[in-house]
């Protein structure tokens, strides 16, 4: 009902951090790239295989040490149908592993469009009588701009799957203050005034550690917002993006965590993707590099926030 | 460059409106249906087949009358990959027979991923040196909440491919004013902000009509707003859903459009899909019945509307 499957795996790795899966072809080794091209064709159907191929090497080197992968849809779907057959193998590989599925889509729509939208990405989609499972995620990202009418539909699936979301608040880009900054006439601005609809949502998604289902994505980027979150929202799970290659530090997402280093997961994708290029080792040692990159990731973030603990 | 394909449609086909194609199992006949299951299974597969046989069909109905169709993407990614599979080929199939496709993702993110979503939906994706087409529609509806950050990647293709893009500035829906209504301190609201915003990008994308390439959804069940904003945003084409089954009539409608009867296309989903069933007929006519809702649609509009001239 809740993101409580998240935080125990946190809890369980002492590893606050979620590896973000969002390959781009430069980033997979050219052997990988030429083994898939040669079975499926140098076209989407290779490029599709090269990815699935990526990725389940990355897992295997990842699922005893990081609690959660983050795969973005657009850097599957920019593939095709092809793509996202990749996407759903790489969800349920990643859970045959034991791991947490943030499928980071950003979906939003009302009513029924969005009920569709919560059963493809965490629920079960009904043919004739018989549920089947489309993507298999375990939370989705979505956006709150069409209020509670796009956001409702979603509790309903999360309460029935165990299952949760995160709703972008305040996101890490350059130009996020263009809309989200804006301030209101009560005097709040406008992710301040999502985020506190994020705790209102979240009082129908109750977990068991006082955090709710219902979680915000919040920047690292922003460090002084992450902390007027942090303090205002406290039943709202913070899923932290722009760590590492977007420039945010281990000291600007301390402020995300609360006083047990529960309430936030940090994501990291190019940092880990890329790590066997940062360090120049051979490009079969790529997802060992990915592993080095997520314990010293872990282990920088955990030496400020101590233990962590429900 | 911009929606200039749309508006010549339009105009060609004197017909400002847009078939959205939104098909739930329940609205296909039991007979395609069955054919398909038996073909492909009871399951993920055999419901993208049936919906695919059903699109196939109301396109060839519509396509003379109506000249685009709108396909919305949570209603095949319920179906997993199977299901954007249908939608490629639903694509594909509207385009050979001349239609404009607007692809309803209400897509967002930033940078390089929003390029991502961009090559996906209106550009090409490149495979080491050689360009794919993964969905291809001709223009895309994104969710602006993200700021520049998220729309000027969509700019980009759009400038290179000739497409076009709808943001969302004032949905349809009852909850819509939840955040888009909400009041700044200089005194506009935030739709009001964002429709401001599709006028600034649209200066990137202009065309040749008067309209750029940067739309926006604005919804029917909100006449008001929809006649402040088309007097505002005098450059910005508008998608206008919320007609028929949401409650929107053809007197809500015709604020959207300017002198000439252009700038804004109108869409109908249920209405058209469902036509047979409130009809009555045979459902071997469905097809034809949703011919027949579509001219009386297009016959309700331009009665009020007149000729769209260019």
């Amino acid at each position: 009902m809740s993101l409580d499957r998240l935080i125990e795996a946190i809890v369980q790795k002492q590893n606050p951090t979620v590896a973000g899966l969002d390959p781009k072809l430069s980033y997979i080794p050219e052997y990988l790239r030429e083994q898939a091209y040669q079975q499926h064709g140098k076209n989407l159907f290779g490029a599709a295989a090269a990815i699935l191929s990526y990725n389940k090497q990355l897992i295997d080197a990842l699922y005893d040490v990081v609690p959660a992968i983050k795969p973005q849809c657009a850097y599957y779907e920019m593939y095709g149908w092809q793509g996202m057959k990749t996407l759903t193998e790489t969800i349920a590989y990643a859970k045959e592993k034991g791991m947490f599925v943030i499928t980071d889509g950003k979906r939003n729509d009302i009513g029924t469009t969005m009920e569709a939208y919560a059963a493809a990405h965490l629920g079960e989609t009904d043919v004739e009588g018989q549920a089947f499972e489309a993507f298999g995620g375990d939370a989705l990202t979505v956006n709150g701009y069409l209020g509670s009418d796009g956001i409702t539909p979603v509790i309903d699936v999360c309460n029935k799957q165990d299952k949760g979301m995160f709703v972008l608040v305040k996101t890490s880009n350059k130009s996020s203050g263009e809309i989200q900054n804006q301030e209101l006439t009560g005097g709040d601005t406008l992710y301040y005034t999502m985020g506190m609809m994020c705790e209102r949502w979240g009082e129908q998604l109750k977990g068991k550690y006082g955090y709710s289902g219902v979680g915000a994505v919040v920047g690292a980027t922003y460090p002084a917002q992450l902390e007027e979150l942090r303090e205002c929202l406290p039943r709202t799970f913070f899923l932290v993006p722009g760590y590492g290659a977007q420039g945010g530090g281990a000291k600007d997402v301390l402020p995300a965590f609360d006083k047990n280093g529960l309430g936030a997961v940090v994501n990291s994708s190019r940092g880990i993707l890329c790590a066997w290029q940062k360090e120049g080792c051979a490009p079969e040692d790529f997802a060992q590099a990915a592993r080095r990159e997520a314990i010293r990731m872990r282990d920088e973030i955990m030496g400020l926030v101590g233990k962590i603990t429900l």
